[in-house]
């Protein structure tokens, strides 16, 4: 059997006490030995070790059990089709970040993978190389373009590209009351892997936080904000899907913390301010209004990795 | 910084992933260095530890991720005035019990804490020494005698009692749809610290099943039902309240195993069924019934332990 320890040493409890919750902690695993499942055996064993370890180890109360009850209460209960409270809580703990971690292993050079976050939607509409995905959303105007290629360096024709971002009022189209579509769209790289696009300088947003997770954050002097951010989705046959953000650099957010630990420092890019009227890559005329460029060039993993 | 590891020896990622991962959990647990609250930060931190510990040790996936928080928001769904999904969560893993064994530490040959459950309630009956708890509850009368005393054996006078136990249905008042109070009472120790009374048999039943948790069980091939056992409450000036049961000798749910962990070797006391016709402790007239009788001498830590 495993241990069931990974207590800090030099814990005051008696030898008789340790060995009442150490036999507690082998008497639940024990009660898991009969799963028929190899691996939700495996799961419920490895919960168990690290739940009752934390017990121990913060000799939890019972008014703190109490209250952790009353969290999960509360989570539930704001939970509904459009709000996903325990999403909000495994985000603002990490857990939903080492998720993506431990299943976007580091292969080579590959593009860092971040959270996929609770706004994409699946019917983007499909725009041509250079084309817009703001359809009305508000923001300044920024060009980006880059490459698909594999870890080998070859260019990747024909990867779908879906990119999503917020309005320059922090809000998703999901969010508006009109159920229009807007700040979304997909598109392909062409024969060489390139793509390019329009879409908008991405500018920060808090997460929702007027339930129990915005309670626990502003008890833990957090921010709720994300830094300012651009989501990709890039899926291509024998490569992995590469579920990613940019961010921009100089972003204050990201010296503050972005709440859901979506940063990865290989993901922050330049996006360049362009005074009115300087000439656009595509000839598309902004009138007075400043832009942005940035370029992202993303490298898959190979599928399975 | 504590360390942040305690996972498995021998795991199959690179170095870049390991410090990819490690370094996440350090981010996350940097972002509670300025909590105001000394123990919120302490208990955020720990709990960041041995999460990021758990996803990392069995690799969780993404669909495995998804299962936990669908799990959590039809627990939190269920979840009421008069259903607490939660609290089984936390019964069911063995974490109730430890927060009791953690709060309730071991004291020379003071009783065994156990977990409390869901149906205590405010309002008990007082009933005098040798009164019967059932109050129409259904069942064998069991005759139930012992003392109170403190560590150093001295008698307690006045401790109070209070008795609760499900009916031979294996229902609790509370579950009555009519309200009754039944199979409850409180009492108080005479000047020697004696006390009596008369209650049931105690009876196995399952804790509500039908939902998430009771689909987990299921699903580890485990047993719902709460081996057979009476609730105790003991409160005295100057000692520490003992919240426990006492199980019956022979139960074959104690081989199967108590759902709830609740089990301890001291708490198991033999039940001695009696012939029709046995004469009772105080000359009650139990006609042509079977009765039982046990022994439970309580004693009681000093407060503050
Ligand atoms: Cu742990
Ligand atoms: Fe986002
Ligand atoms: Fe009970």
């Amino acid at each position: 059997m495993t241990d069931t320890t990974h207590i800090p040493a030099g814990e005051a409890v008696s030898g008789q006490q340790r060995r009442i919750e150490e036999d507690l902690t082998y008497r639940v695993l024990a009660s898991f030995e009969n799963t028929p499942d190899a691996r939700l055996k495996q799961l419920m064993q490895a919960l168990t070790r690290h739940l009752h370890a934390f017990i121990r180890e913060v000799r939890l109360t019972e008014e703190e059990w109490n209250t952790a009850i009353g969290f999960l209460t509360a989570a539930g209960h704001l939970t509904d089709e459009k709000r996903q409270e325990f999403i909000l809580l495994s985000d603002v703990l990490g857990a939903s970040m080492m998720t993506v971690a431990v299943n976007n292993q580091a292969v080579g050079d590959a593009t860092e993978a971040t959270v996929f976050g609770p706004f994409f939607a699946e019917d983007s509409p499909e725009i041509p190389l250079g084309g817009d995905i703001a359809h009305g959303a508000a923001g300044q105007p920024c060009w980006v373009e880059g490459t698909v290629t594999d870890t080998s360096g070859k260019p990747v024709p024909g990867a779908r590209i879906e990119v999503w971002e917020a309005d320059e009022d922090g809000f998703y189209d999901a969010q508006y009351a009109d159920g229009r579509t807007a700040g979304r769209a997909h598109l392909y790289t062409d024969a060489d892997g390139n793509y390019c696009f329009w879409g908008l300088t991405p500018t920060p947003y808090p997460i929702p936080h007027d339930g129990p997770v915005g309670k626990m954050l502003e008890a833990v002097n957090r921010s709720p904000v994300r830094a300012s951010h651009l989501h990709f989705m890039v899926t291509a046959p024998g490569l992995r899907t590469l579920v990613t953000h940019i961010f921009v650099e100089g972003d204050p957010q990201l010296e503050i913390g972005d709440s859901v630990f979506g940063v990865k420092d290989s993901l922050i890019k330049a996006f360049v301010e362009q005074a009115p009227g300087t000439q656009t890559p595509d000839g598309r005329d902004l009138g007075n209004q400043t832009w942005a460029r940035t370029r992202f060039d993303i490298v898959l993993a190979p599928a399975g990795t």
